[in-house]
């Protein structure tokens, strides 16, 4: 997906928030914004929205000398989801469809966002309890169940912190299903908004059996061009990809192919409008987005 | 007042409603906002608030070649408020406290901007109906009516389309207790979001004992400094003005002495803070806020 015009106040917004998270000098916050907005009129009409923020972010703690405004943030969404798993898990265990629910549980999870305007999350479980049966705007999910069926390897590309409990729910239900599929969980390279780490999947619990690794990017979103070799080579050998979030479909809409499923909520009117659903729709939609 | 951070996306913001307006052409939207951050980079930290709308809206302007992309808009709001007129007028005349009642409308009535990012009026019947009994966060009514009963003239200073025919209202209501009171209206210099210009003033149907003036002002709230002289004159020789809305409050907080009366709506957070309300309160406030 290619930045679009509204995208422009939005990056300025975000290293506002940054900088609020950051620091209560008024001054510094100004000096961070003007050049942020200096920044931002640099910007080629081609780029991914999410490669702002290899610019944005470490801007803001390069002023502050705070390296990860949203550490703290992050530690709390994992612990509220970690508190609240066995809630989750017997939603999945008492459903007729225990994948398409934990793919629904991590659709959810997906509100947990600190990079748009609103975050959606409230509370996970008052979230889940109201959206649980919500349809999908768009529904892959069959493409999904038949092609799982036929793989021998699956990639799960992260997204944010406390979404990621659910992510492992949703593998952890898969793997109970094809004992034999080899189960691989992507995070960021870096602290970056409240995107997974290594850190986060590691404080999320996640089994011994899944095996998880570094895209290599720096970025809110996973851009294959900056991926690194490891990650990469996890990617290209997979069977299936799961692509959760906004950020890893800025990254990859372009250029997925049939064996990615994106799994999302369109939390910004601009995403919404290029995936063609409403705001707040949940999605599993498979392949590219041009 | 003078500028927040916060200020500086919202700057942004205003450039893309402003160019959404005016075309349909992505790459033209695209080119004014990255040349609007260009110039948002130059803003220095002393200066007012509405005086970045002399950069930004001109620059939508000059781009797309529409020089009102909100007169459509200043129109329906106008034509809007006047036929709910006899609906206001009846509050007033069946009011025990009619100038009390006036304002209060007046206030409301400043829901209708569409410089601020969410424009709060769906229906101003509504709108009415559903604040007109809620309590000002700050009021010194007591003190506006003290110093109007001593008054010989009276400036307001008025702020947006549709809210104009609740000004006039109000005006109205004022002479009709104090038909002896020389009173003066003042609009825009030129059209500038949906503020208020002369031809907004004619179309609003004031009576002609009402005097119209233009500022001079090109920015949508009164700066005393960038005014012309015969608006200067009627400012500086009224015993009492009123200020519509956070435009002319931005303008003049600082500078405001005890003559001065704001009534407005706080519809963005930061003038909220620094009025020091909750966002969304309606307020009037003496004197000069720093």
């Amino acid at each position: 997906m290619k930045v679009y015009p509204e995208c422009l106040p939005c990056f300025a917004l975000q290293a506002l928030r940054a900088a609020n998270r950051s620091t209560n000098d008024e001054s510094l916050k100004w000096e961070i914004l003007i050049e942020a907005c200096r920044h931002i009129a640099t910007f080629q009409q081609g780029m991914k929205p999410v490669e702002m923020a290899e610019i944005i972010y470490p801007l803001v703690s390069q002023k502050t000398g705070v390296f990860d405004p949203f550490e703290t943030v992050k530690h709390e969404t994992n612990q509220h989801a970690l508190a609240l798993y066995p809630f989750f898990k017997a939603l999945v265990t008492e459903s007729d469809r225990p994948i398409e629910t934990a793919m629904k549980l991590a659709i959810i999870g997906n509100s947990v966002d600190f990079g748009v305007p609103q975050n959606h999350l409230k509370d996970l479980k008052t979230e889940t309890l109201a959206t649980l049966h919500e349809s999908l705007a768009i529904d892959d999910t069959g493409d999904f169940l038949n092609l799982l069926s036929q793989s021998f390897s699956l990639l799960l590309l992260a997204d944010n912190s406390g979404e990621i409990v659910l992510d492992r729910l949703l593998l952890e239900t898969i793997h109970s299903h094809y004992p034999d599929l080899k189960i691989t969980v992507a995070a960021r390279d870096v602290p970056i908004i409240n995107d997974v780490t290594l850190a986060d999947i590691k404080e999320a619990g996640f089994p011994s059996f899944i095996s998880a690794v570094s895209s290599g990017n720096r970025t809110p979103g996973v851009i294959l061009e900056k991926a690194n070799k490891k990650f990469l080579d996890v990617y290209h050998a997979a069977d299936i990809i799961v692509s959760k979030g906004q950020g890893n479909y800025e990254g990859l809409s372009d250029d997925a192919d049939d064996r990615v499923f994106f799994l999302l909520r369109a939390k910004c009117a601009i995403i919404a409008r290029h995936v063609g659903v409403k705001e707040g729709a949940m999605i599993v939609k498979k392949g590219s987005v041009k």
